[in-house]
């Protein structure tokens, strides 16, 4: 989307050619600088020390890092090597085993000296294909924005939305924030509520930065708000991303997003989860039951990295020093309390058959 | 209670006999301090800058607040400024005007010479009859602990507070920290999940402050978290503190509370509040609709303070800097959603006919 006008993607080819420039979204909301990756251990780095986060861009680094280890070495012990390194990186996102596992279904069979130039190519196949999907699943969002726009003339829509499931997450639109920017770039007057989204701060740092960067108007606000404001009528629709859906339509997505499906679901505020479809796992149902959540490092909860008055980068320490503190990564909301999954091919209920239906070739595989 | 084993308040008389001591909590985790307040403007100031917070103890300080100016100017005149000053700090919290309205009910009537002793006993009465609620609230609540943990012997009770209700937010002992203290002195096992409770972090740094100093074991968390530890049977009761419930029972307190009684309501976990019966306002019913929300300033949001590797306590801005946010500061929990109140008066139910019940004497005046 758009930074102060100029057209700007997460991941994209060097002038090189062959290394692999990303934004690193840890300097947010205050540093715009972007990290050239030369290694398949780089991006692996990249991936989980989230300098790139939300599961699409995950899946398109952990892709372009196949390409890079392709470019040192394409034997196959090399390139399992590799896939190895990059799937350790982060437990939770199916998208991350996805685009491993596609990389190296097209790789292995192949003759050594064409794998590299064939791993750039499925990589950037991979990258279009999100921006391709993204782009679908703005198309079917927009829709409800619309209708219920109609349904309140000159008044914005407003929309809630948690963590970044934004173009920052993705390759380019996002999957949440791509309604939201299709509406708003056809005129559609919408407001966004930004959650905070403790401990990483993705929603005040980067939702609130591309929304700003692009024009959209918002209002950062404390993860405990959004209960308040859908009890007094402020909020139209939620819409959130989800890192892993289950085949019946439980959303795993970061953590706190149960609490907000949980008080939409109490006054009538339609939550929609705007889904790729390669996040469906469909070896899975019970989500609450079976999805592993990741338990990440207690210091992104006790301290805090932000700018001083003077342009300083500083990190402080928040929470009481000798208490202990646990940081979970994401949550699972049953698929109970959503409204529908806005997917590249139309917005669809929230269970086993509307899934199957949608995605035959998916669960036939 | 216990700071590194020696006893504290949160308030008391300075040694000259008339200057009255608080501890400033804005300064918490990191740094223990008192300041001493000589007037009423002083108290005001500490009410309205949160240097004192939590219901119980901005009614004590507003009544010693009463006191200060008594000791400066004991005539009408100057006590009604007094208590426009004082009124004018903090608009959720109904222990501030319940206090107000006592010291003056108590003042007015008298020769203006008995008025600046009776101000300071008057003052003195309303934190000592502070210290005796939370005292029964902690022996009402104890049941409802010592009844789970005969049904798990040997492994601690888990209980998830939100904000700080604890010794700080009263005089002593603290409304939802009452029962918890009082089993942990007992010697049952417990242990505390504490909420972050963003904006302005008083759990991480004021609840597990306390608790620590104390010796209570706990973890801080982020808001987000309660959901999914209680969907994994890691919380087996919730108890919060209150700043007003209405005569059926819905609950103010801290935005944020109301969407963990919302998880705990889904997972059949029981959620309390702890509620001394001053917070009772018995001229509302329906708290969402009736009950005005604080909004703060956004600063509270958007910049934090803690303290850097090096120790200097440094404020950094953690929110993207062009984006508006917003600081609503408490929300309303309906009674339909509230397990029991845990009063002064043993444990009721959340309904008009229980609470009437056991506050007779309210209802009627």
């Amino acid at each position: 989307m758009n930074v102060d006008g100029k057209h700007l993607r997460t991941i994209w080819l060097a002038e090189d050619g062959w290394s692999v420039v990303i934004i690193d979204q840890t300097r947010f909301p205050h540093v715009l600088e972007t990290v050239t990756l030369k290694t398949a251990a780089e991006a692996a780095h990249a991936i989980r020390e989230m300098l790139v986060r939300g599961a699409p861009l995950i899946g398109a680094t952990a892709a372009y890092g196949m390409a890079l280890a392709a470019h040192h070495a394409v034997d196959d012990t090399s390139l399992k090597r590799a896939y190895e390194l990059l799937a350790a990186t982060r437990p939770t996102a199916i998208n991350l085993r996805w685009a491993l596992d596609r990389m190296m279904a097209r790789l292995l069979p192949l003759p050594e000296m064409t794998r590299m130039a064939i791993a750039y190519q499925e990589a950037s196949e991979i990258a279009e294909e999100d921006v391709a999907i993204n782009q679908a699943i703005g198309e079917s969002g927009l829709a409800l924005i619309e209708s219920i726009a109609e349904a309140k003339p000159g008044q914005p829509v407003n929309i809630l939305t948690h963590c970044n499931a934004g173009w920052l997450a993705t390759v380019d639109w996002g999957t949440a924030t791509a309604p939201i920017y299709k509406a708003f770039d056809k005129g559609i007057p919408v407001h966004v509520w930004v959650d905070e989204t403790r401990p990483r701060n993705q929603g005040a740092s980067l939702t609130a930065w591309e929304l700003g960067k692009h024009g959209v108007p918002h209002t950062v606000i404390a993860d405990n708000v959004g209960g308040h404001l859908m009890q007094h009528g402020m909020v139209d629709l939620c819409i959130v991303g989800t890192d892993r859906t289950t085949a019946r339509g439980d959303v795993c997505n970061k953590i706190g997003t149960y609490l907000k499906a949980l008080a939409a679901h109490d006054n009538g505020v339609p939550f929609y989860v705007a889904l790729p479809s390669p996040t469906i796992d469909f070896t899975l149902k019970d989500g609450v039951a079976e999805i592993p959540i990741e338990q990440r490092n207690a210091r992104e909860l006790t301290h805090m990295t932000g700018r001083t008055e003077d342009g300083r980068i500083e990190t402080v320490e928040i929470v009481a020093p000798c208490s202990p503190a646990a940081n979970y990564g994401f949550d699972v909301t049953p698929a109970r309390l959503v409204t529908g999954l806005i997917t590249e091919r139309g917005v669809i209920a929230a269970n086993s058959e509307a899934i199957a239906a949608a995605f035959p070739e998916r669960v036939a595989s």
